[in-house]
């Protein structure tokens, strides 16, 4: 049974959505992902998050660009934790995504990561189920560990062949 | 029956949205004015979008500040004309309001006026009604003839007692 | 006799223009497109915008960039509903077209649509004549039932082959 | 033993911040509140976010202002969920926190809220504790149905004494 | 006969707009003031744009703020330099009223100046006269002496009492 | 005798600073054109700016980008008019320039025109100009006339061959 | 004989420029404060920054507001080390100072501190004569401690008093 | 050993970091530099800036992107001057970065250059050691001389061809 609902409102959107999903993947983490539009079909998207709920779903990761309504209003119908990634939008730079999703009223809150964070927004994710979850927790700690260690990798090697080997 | 749905998020939104109202009475309009959050009480706010037309309303007027999503689920409701309000916010001056209610996607617009724009939303939807009816537009010709000779009277003044009256 | 105007200063304002004229196309409603600049031809422009009415124009649809000006000077001119198209521009990403457009001052409402949103100016016009044309209303029901369709069919696709057939 | 650790860098903040306790505390959740700055004690901050998950700790709250580093550290100290909260600034409006909070690089997630959201932020670590407690789970949900019945009441107001009984 | 027209859409922005006027009277030179709304009363401000070159307007310095389409609109009416003064706004600060004047599309420049900057206006069209008018050029330099004078004299007084004086 | 000074900091200004002197050849109107940096070499820049009055100089046109200061230090060497040419910038667009040629302070006037307005600060140039001289007073009308007939020109062509011609 | 030169171009900018000379006192070193106007007094401006160096001066701090020059304007002509204040502004807040002082040209730094960071700018002259001046690195080291104790103190009464005390 | 540390999270932010190593090389002023991430490293991160002053380095440059953390963490650790570098960002232009370096709180300054100011940072660096080394301060002094001649052979190639050959 999924524990993580990934929706967004248009496949324009997969290429940063899936980053989320493949994270999960990695994190062995069972999800659900959807295309579903508040805008264009408000009653299916209305039915899907109503009931994310009952259907096990624990965190729902959403991703929308411009007047980016669905991460705000998931966060409106369902009660455990909503997570909005604004997307980079071509005029505006995703300002307007980023605004629309986190400036939300007193009540509702939007977990909101960066612009175009799809990775991220898996990695949050995986952090909330990890309060309750050892195995979660664990995987996460090696994540961090690996992530430390390419770092490492590369300032090695920067202190070999130099900073021109970089270019 | 009325012909105007106003609707807000909160009762903070009222002295902007009001003067819709105020201007809707004047050219003898009939409305209807609601206090109804798409984010505190989504099903709420669904049954009137969604029967809003069922109830003769032909326009209808959202105001909503922040991550402003009240016209655009509106808009995705609603399939007659719906003007979104943007809120002035203390801390972003209502550009956050603004984004959130002009950068509607494709498929799903919403009429946006300017920030605090609560006359002209009255006025937006009275001139939405004068295509087909000629009572309303010979009143905003009426309204339109007063708007000019205020400013006539206004530079009147300036040409008789000079710039320093104004001060 | 055509029911909307689309205007714009310029042909390279076209791309996104048509748009609009292709939706009205769709719907089968009669238009007028012009190219008349309200800063390089001034008479031609007032006396076409003054005019409008008497032609039978219900709804004129102007699109501009940077300091844009044609859509509120339409809004001053013509009684009935102004759509404003802000187009994106190469420095600011069209804010510029927006601010210019959407903060008009109270009195002279211009109906503001995205940034680059040609089809939504197009759905717009539709919806303010559909409120008393019920061929057009009926028209537009299905335009929305298609969408919804689309969305979901690329759910569909998604649940069937998975998020990295999207890629 | 508390779960929730709220952290400001100054106490300059704590009027924002109080309302992430004051949240928890409605809704029986422990917590601990400090003030600490990453800034001016670098070594005292680092123990305290290193050491938070043997403490107990499941959720972070870090608000900061400005070049908003506190959070984003955190988030790299702390390997459960951690929710930045970007202060007011009375120059760039809390932008500048904004952005130093949400725009966090790959591999490091911060859940941020609206600017000057302290009661989000709280609302928001309940939502996470709830995903593995169903008494807090259970306050959310008449946390919500209050939210509802509040706006009702408006309304209501509103319908029986009209608008111009909010001025 | 007044060789400096000043025009503003409302009175409100008279505050800003009698600076010009009154460098200009300090100046000697002679100029028209008026309000004139290019939204609200269109053939009125034709008209005067269009015949200020025949009452021997060398300049004419338009003030307007939020979708300002003032000064722009004289610039394409007008043959001689326009000088756009873009007011402050509460809500954008005036950003807004700044795009709306500077951003002109190419072949109508006008010559932009700081937000609220009605003296520079007035000291700008002074410039503009004293390019073939060596009385203004003479009155110019004088002006200039001043300024400097006037520095001079407050640093006199912080290299004499110190800096705390001027808390 | 040169009337009008270009200059600019750096030779990739080249582009947008040639249409300025395009416009003057074609006005008939004398220029000179330099490269001279106010940062790199601020006394070069200092003697330029100080003798261009005597050189015949009337109209100074800067061009810069950034933290662009050559614009407004002309101004506060050169008595008559300086217009101020913002570059666009490949960070942030053009307002970083823009910003800092616009918001000069009181007493210190440029005249801003849009970002990258090359052409448009020639043609301000050629305006105050012509304030006393009919000759290019007469060539701008014809400048103005031209414009017009192309706009002409282009909707002609739209009305006769539709606007697919366009794409 | 003075190691740091502050200066500013109107004594308006006092308030914020008057905290580098407080902190520049409490450290012991010794500065000149000045007020000189790059715009309004280029000259004298000039053979200041120019003779800066034969004066002793090891650092500049020059703080100004809008389109702000003096500070890169220093950075041209003296060469050792300028720190800019971007002061904050009624209508952008400061955001055209910063710009205008942090975008400075390839070749031409300039040490831009926060908007209105006055103090910050006091300590960073210090920091830069801390490199090569053991006493002023003791102190500054005192000056370190000393802000972490105050953050201490008031984390001590938020532990005993409860963040309501903060009130 | 070496005088500057230079240091970034990742190595794409060499391509413009290595511009500060090329200016140091240049000068002849020795450096190290390395890639450590402060969020993903964080105890790497903090013993390396910790211990920065023990290995006699003087100035610190560090890069950084988004939530740039980097340069005000060092600024938290290091008595010394601390040059940050804000990175040109894809969506935002990098005023994210810009801001998260330059909005430093009071006590805790950051030397902020231009957004992808690589090269700047390396001459502020040399500048800041300028101020007690002869040497550095001669080579400064050189390298001012050939910007002033670049910039007097390109003006002279101007006067010599004309300005159609930079095109």
């Amino acid at each position: 049974m999924p524990k993580v609902g990934i929706v967004m409102g248009s496949d324009s959107d997969m290429k940063v959505m899936s980053q989320a999903a493949d994270f999960l993947k990695d994190m062995g983490i069972d999800f659900e992902i959807r295309i579903i539009s508040a805008h264009r079909e408000p009653e299916v998207f209305f039915e899907w998050a109503k009931n994310a709920q009952n259907r096990g779903i624990k965190v729902i990761i959403a991703g929308a660009g411009k007047a980016a309504h669905l991460p705000g209003m998931c966060a409106a119908l369902f009660l455990l934790p909503v997570i909005g990634v604004p997307m980079k939008t071509s005029d505006l730079g995703g300002v307007d995504s980023l605004y629309s999703i986190v400036q939300m009223p007193s009540g509702i809150p939007c977990a909101t990561v960066a612009i175009n964070g799809g990775k991220n927004a898996g990695i949050l994710a995986a952090k909330i189920l990890a309060v309750s979850d050892d195995t979660i927790r664990k995987k996460l700690e090696d994540y961090s560990k690996n992530m430390k260690e390419e770092v490492i990798k590369k300032d090695l090697k920067l202190q070999e062949e130099g900073y021109k080997a970089f270019e």
